[in-house]
């Protein structure tokens, strides 16, 4: 593994931010767009099971029908790209016994061999072990997929602006996902801040690094 | 902005592993260390907001009484490093106030100035205009950090192994949270992999692409 040094990474990390503006005149090349959807497939998720779909919807009439369900955020539609975050739900057995297929599939052994973690697996989702509300537990696996497409998109050098305050269900409708079993949780466009945009120079906000972390030495 | 190159990040993504054994002896060098918290700190959130707190635990003692905690997963004491992940909750208009305040003093204006914003803001996370239960969208949002630390230590060669197979309330009994208003909601060992941990080597189990990612085009 070639590590990359820190001082890139947080270099990266601090030249993001949530952009308002994007230039609707650059496009992410192919090869770049590629690998961010690659990432957002290797993303880990709990027992690895995936539980969501992403869509990246490049139709101009769908991005306009999506920009009255996002308050009127031209991003969604001025952006290079643009990925909708999904969840599947309800979120049953079957879910687990379809990635018990998968599993064997990839690991090339016969689903058998795994009967015992699939039990487990779908006993947690159908009577979790502790209080736990599994369309919740589910999107929360669908933000570490949003949580690290913020992060790779900053280190290639992408914009990126995370988007919940839109419309969920209306979006829902526009991308015809009613009745599918997936709902939309946030919106990502993608692609290059626009030079007007003012809040590309406005300071960063975040709490005092003492309020946040604690070190329980 | 120095762009890091596609290969080298999806290299990244695919070394990386849930790593079930770490080598004890290994330690992260504490400029890295300090990195990967302050990726932390930067994390992005809805709003700004920060609903969160990170906990690096070093005692000995504490990660010990962990591991029962832990259905006696071992990468709790074994790993380099520690970190809790903690949810605020409730959430309320009095924690908006806070980052307000906090966000007219980085950016050098009077709290005056953020007034309608704060309005805004505080009306969401007492009333939200959607169906939306405020501790679980505040959970979400320590999943972007989650998902954004795994991504980053992956990226400095640093192996994590996320653990939600946890006793939450047993965390926070141990680490001294119980009416703090901070909820564990995950934990994540950092450090080096052991040389002896076969699932290094275990092929890595997605959906194939078109399973997981659609284009509307």
């Amino acid at each position: 593994m070639n590590a990359i040094s820190a001082d890139t990474i947080l270099e990266a990390l601090r030249w993001r931010y949530a952009t308002k503006q994007f230039d609707p005149t650059r496009k992410i090349d192919p090869a770049t767009w590629t690998a961010l959807e690659d990432s957002l497939v290797l993303t880990p998720s709990s027992f690895g099971l995936q539980p969501w779909k992403f869509l990246v919807v490049n139709r101009p009439e769908i991005r306009e029908a999506l920009v009255a369900q996002s308050w009127n955020q031209r991003q969604v539609i001025d952006a290079s790209h643009l990925v909708i975050f999904t969840v599947k739900s309800p979120f049953t057995s079957d879910d687990v016994r379809e990635h018990t297929a998968r599993s064997a599939e990839v690991r090339g052994i016969d689903v058998s061999e795994l009967a015992g973690m699939e039990k487990m697996v779908a006993g947690f989702v159908e009577k979790p072990p502790y209080p736990l509300d599994i369309k919740e537990w589910c999107s929360r696996q669908v933000y570490l997929a949003l949580g690290s497409f913020m992060t790779t998109a900053a280190l290639l050098g992408i914009d990126t602006c995370p988007m919940e305050g839109i419309n969920p269900s209306g979006y829902d409708e526009v991308l015809g996902l009613t009745g599918t079993g997936y709902f939309t949780l946030a919106a990502c466009p993608a692609g290059y801040r626009a030079p007007t945009d003012k809040y590309a120079t406005t300071p960063k906000v975040r709490y005092a690094k003492e309020r946040v972390l604690n070190h329980i030495d």
